[in-house]
């Protein structure tokens, strides 16, 4: 699909016609509201809803996309039609063009309200570096790692929007040599840049979500920086993991974009050796073309690339509902961080700067070990569009502020 | 306080006037509604607020006690005056005793609705226990355990109300000697039986809520089973913590005891050794003198003393917040499996027949390792009230079936 929409600015930026990702906005005096990324304007589905031009006005003056992504994917299907032939076909110009807001005029909001939160640890490197820096002694991965996406429950009460400042979390932390724990400010805070997917239709009790039903149940996928305190996880996480040097924040992005966005991004994943047991077998590729880039400050720091994770995001699904656990809408599921077999293309400070036995060099002079207070780190990513266009998810961004 | 309620079943079985736990009721043909345990009835609240009895109509009237718990401290101490005084003295029986129901007759529903769910591992004797069983080459206890609460995030959408039926779970474990994993109906499902409180006062994102804050945002305390699948457990949980083996089903209680009730059951824990950093020091005693009993099919299979827990409740929710973590209305904290030291003390399974090697001998020769289908779990608790009375906790019982 290459048509072009009548919007200028939606010819290039990564959020042409092929993209449409939905999310949360509002103006001064004005409630929240849903709306859609189409150039650098937000189109109101709201207002767009409230003039009659599409349906579902219910589900899009509210303050998250949950009842939207709750509707299903027939109602999805229809949406995005609809939002193609509006921006596409000129007749409808006069009419929708009141409704197109500048970006830069409106505050993105969290785009939805998070039931239970995950993450998976789903990256080969990144595991094999955590592992060869936290437990040198042993086999960098451990015998379940090929066998299962290794996952963990987060803090869904600590998922906060992109721009939300973060403030360096205080905790228990030993010294290397020390015996006893001290108490402070985490001297190694890092961020992990991570993809997420967002669960739109629940599952039942029992019953698991297929590989196959990936499509029928996940709205769409966002960025995550899973800010963490490795310090404070070195010394708490076992034998339960982590808990406290997570669970102050996580940061996604404000724009959702659907899967069905991303079919062009699709590729094969990376081979599984062992062959998965049969509920993780996919036969469709489910690898993903995201190329992330971090930024610290604004000078890149690494580039990972999502198309190099081990398990793919059905997978994961299939893993964590195999149990009977059911689904609700505003489930997310994090891939855990991002890490090609380069240096420069690890998702975290931890790899990039071997737990600090390294520092980080970047553009200006600039040397990190972990984050000081003030650091802004961004993650964005783009993938490959129909027509040679550009797919962005956008960014999550936020800023280390010290201690209160 | 030991007056006396007109309500003749209130003065016995552990539901008198001292209690007073809140819960969610409904009716044929009637919307939930929040009640308290009198005797052996119901009072319906949202009734009582309706004809102005009491205070709070809106919050009453939920299917939740959200609202309620949200309200806050001074709001807890109005209503339960106030129903001390409407159930006590006999001039409002007339208008009152309308408003009260049998329990029998109606259905006791989740309590409230879960935001974040996180459980501790907070027995001393629990804790090296399964630290010999599942790490016997290693300290039963890590260099942490002493130092802090270990605990982890659990499933919020899987904490279901007593009563639920508990679907067998599969999913991925490896037996003794072999090299692969294989998959299917988890071997050995376990109860495990917990005390947990609830938050009803949000705190603030980057400020803890230090112990002495404690009854300033915690509204109550339920019992909880937190089914788990010890072979799922045993495979999955390394590095990060179980995640499949619990996520299945959490079963709660379905009558909130207030702080306020538990006044009388407050103890002395016990002695810490070393003694723990500045936040988690408390000045009041909080160990909590409540006696679990646990029963499969209606025997008893273990009587577990919570005064014995090594952590208090107010330790463990300054921990859960010191790095700035904030809580929400609905947060729900359990103990983790209590146990003390002799062996028909044990909370668990996996303790009572030390994995399976001794199977549990029960009255009328029923022999347990784990749990097998069919058989019904129940835990039960009950503390000491004023002037020799008791107040019950209730019970949260779950029946297990096939898998699907």
């Amino acid at each position: 699909m290459t048509t072009e929409s009548w919007v200028d600015s939606a010819a290039d930026g990564g959020f042409g016609i092929g993209n449409l990702p939905y999310g949360v906005f509002s103006r001064p005096r004005e409630l929240p509201r849903v709306g859609v990324a189409i150039g650098d304007r937000v189109l109101d589905l709201a207002g767009l809803s409230a003039d009659g031009l599409i349906d579902g006005r219910r589900r899009f003056a509210s303050g998250s996309l949950n009842a939207f992504m709750a509707a299903g994917r027939p109602a999805w299907r229809a949406a995005r039609d609809r939002l193609v032939e509006l921006l596409t076909d000129v007749r409808f110009r006069e009419r929708v063009e009141p409704h197109l807001v500048p970006v830069r005029d409106v505050e993105l909001l969290r785009p939805f309200e998070v039931a239970d939160y995950v993450d998976f640890y789903s990256s080969e490197h990144h595991a094999t570096n955590v592992g060869r820096i936290f437990r040198p002694d042993r086999e960098a991965l451990g015998p379940n790692w090929r066998r299962l996406p290794v996952a963990y429950h987060g803090r869904a009460g600590t998922v906060f929007p992109s721009g939300t400042p973060i403030v360096r979390p205080s905790g228990q932390r030993r010294a290397a040599g020390e015996d006893e724990p001290g108490f402070g400010p985490s001297l190694r805070l890092d961020f992990e840049a991570e993809v997420g997917f967002v669960a739109g239709v629940p599952s039942g009790a029992g019953r698991g979500v297929p590989t196959w039903a990936f499509r029928d149940h996940v709205f769409g996928f966002v960025l995550v920086n899973d800010w963490s305190a490795r310090d404070l996880q070195a010394w708490e996480s076992q034998p339960l993991g982590p808990f406290l040097s997570k669970s102050f924040a996580t940061s996604i992005s404000p724009w959702v974009v659907p899967v069905a966005a991303l079919e062009t991004a699709r590729v094969r994943p990376p081979a599984q050796d062992p062959e998965p047991l049969h509920y993780l077998r996919c036969d469709e590729p489910w690898g993903l073309d995201l190329r992330l880039e971090v930024l610290i400050n604004g000078r890149v720091a690494a580039r990972p690339p999502f198309a190099s994770m081990y398990w793919t995001s059905p997978q994961q699904l299939a893993h964590a509902t195999v149990n009977g656990a059911p689904l609700r809408t505003g489930d997310l599921f994090a891939s855990g961080t991002v890490s090609g077999p380069e240096r420069g293309q690890r998702g975290c400070l931890l790899e990039l700067s071997w737990n600090g036995r390294e520092p980080l060099e970047l553009d200006g002079g600039m040397r990190r070990t972990f984050l000081e207070d003030g650091d802004t780190v961004t993650v964005r990513a783009s993938a490959p569009g129909a027509g040679g266009a550009t797919i962005s998810l956008g960014e999550v961004s936020g800023t280390v502020l010290p201690p209160l």
